[in-house]
């Protein structure tokens, strides 16, 4: 997250009294912690498409008003650059801890798939909007060219392995990884917290089981 | 597809002409046979997104004007309609094969996992647009009906061989085809034909190989 953004996001949560008198009969415009505001800025993206959502979505959902956030965002741009900067840094965090840096390639690559799915569902919302963003605008490409950086990290743990004769070596590593990955993607597709019977456990380790069994060398 | 829709869209690739002098400078509308016609909307509902398409953008993206389409189809709705059932029939049709039909359940799962590979590959424009469909509409909750109808044979499919001890069963099945099939239809996210190195039989065998060796029962 840049400092700039993250400063105009804090400002954004203390502003809503400066409106208060605008709104007649609505009492003060709500207050939220960063957290809470983008939670909200998030769902809205996702239920309505990024594109097609504008200020006054984002106005009507929060119950700030658009000066409110005019004064304090240049717009929906810099409300998704926090967004998506959010499962970026996970994904990259998972790529600097110790079991995913130090071991045998298998057991690296073995940790990286866990951890993925982990922080695919602990941060859905927001991994779902990364998914689905399509390189428009300066700060898309941004995220796409991060995206890019992590999924090329994981295809070099792949390839490593197949190298080590740890796992198969008669698929395109390249090839693997995107297909392991999309299917460790495809879990936004679908899971819904609290309503879908699998628990987090259970995907998690279906992930695992399927992705490394599916990665075996023949015996 | 239905009856009303193919004739709708068969009268359309003949109307061209009707308008040729609303476009002063512009010559006569251009002809298309349904098969283009549609390949050129479903394009334009993929890049923009369906709900964000006007007609005025598949009017544009076809050089037929407004009046032309609301002359032969009562809008954007047909027009997904005849496109998602074209990967609806694709994917019905392929667990009609006898391979799909008869023979031990792991082959049959096999069978199918292939095909459905192979069918999204050759109709990705259209199953790509299948898969982003969200519900909003009468047409787009048929198209989500016949969706899950698909995906509860897949899932009996599965649930079938694991109780043959074919595979392993472990996982639940319902969760283990949601995950197998996530990666088949992840492929939409990425694969563009001409552009990706990977030809088609290298992504279809390497589905094959990661989806059956990762339901694998340990030796």
């Amino acid at each position: 997250m840049s400092t700039d953004a993250s400063r105009a996001a804090r400002g954004l949560v203390t502003t809503g009294q400066d409106d208060g008198g605008q709104r007649p009969g609505r009492g003060r415009p709500p207050r939220y912690s960063q957290k809470e505001l983008l939670d909200l800025v998030v769902a809205v993206f996702n239920a309505r498409g990024y594109e097609a959502t504008t200020m006054e979505d984002l106005a009507r959902a929060t119950g700030l008003n658009k000066s409110s956030f005019y004064h304090h965002v240049s717009g929906k741009e810099q409300l998704l650059s926090l967004a998506v900067d959010r499962a970026l840094d996970a994904l990259a965090a998972v790529m600097a801890e110790l079991p995913a840096q130090a071991g045998r390639p298998v057991q690296r690559l073995e940790h990286v798939v866990r951890r993925t799915a982990e922080v695919l569902l602990d941060e859905l919302p927001f991994v779902t909007l990364l998914l689905r963003v399509r390189g428009n605008t300066r700060i898309e490409r941004e995220a796409l060219r991060r995206r890019r950086e992590f999924d090329a990290r994981l295809a070099a743990m792949v390839r490593e392995a197949a190298e080590a004769d740890e796992i198969r070596s008669d698929i395109d590593p390249r090839l693997a990884t995107r297909l392991l990955f999309g299917m460790v993607n495809s879990i936004t597709e679908w899971y819904r917290p609290g309503i879908r019977p699998s628990s987090r456990t259970d995907i998690v380790d279906a992930v695992v089981e399927l992705s490394m069994r599916g990665l075996d060398v023949r015996d």
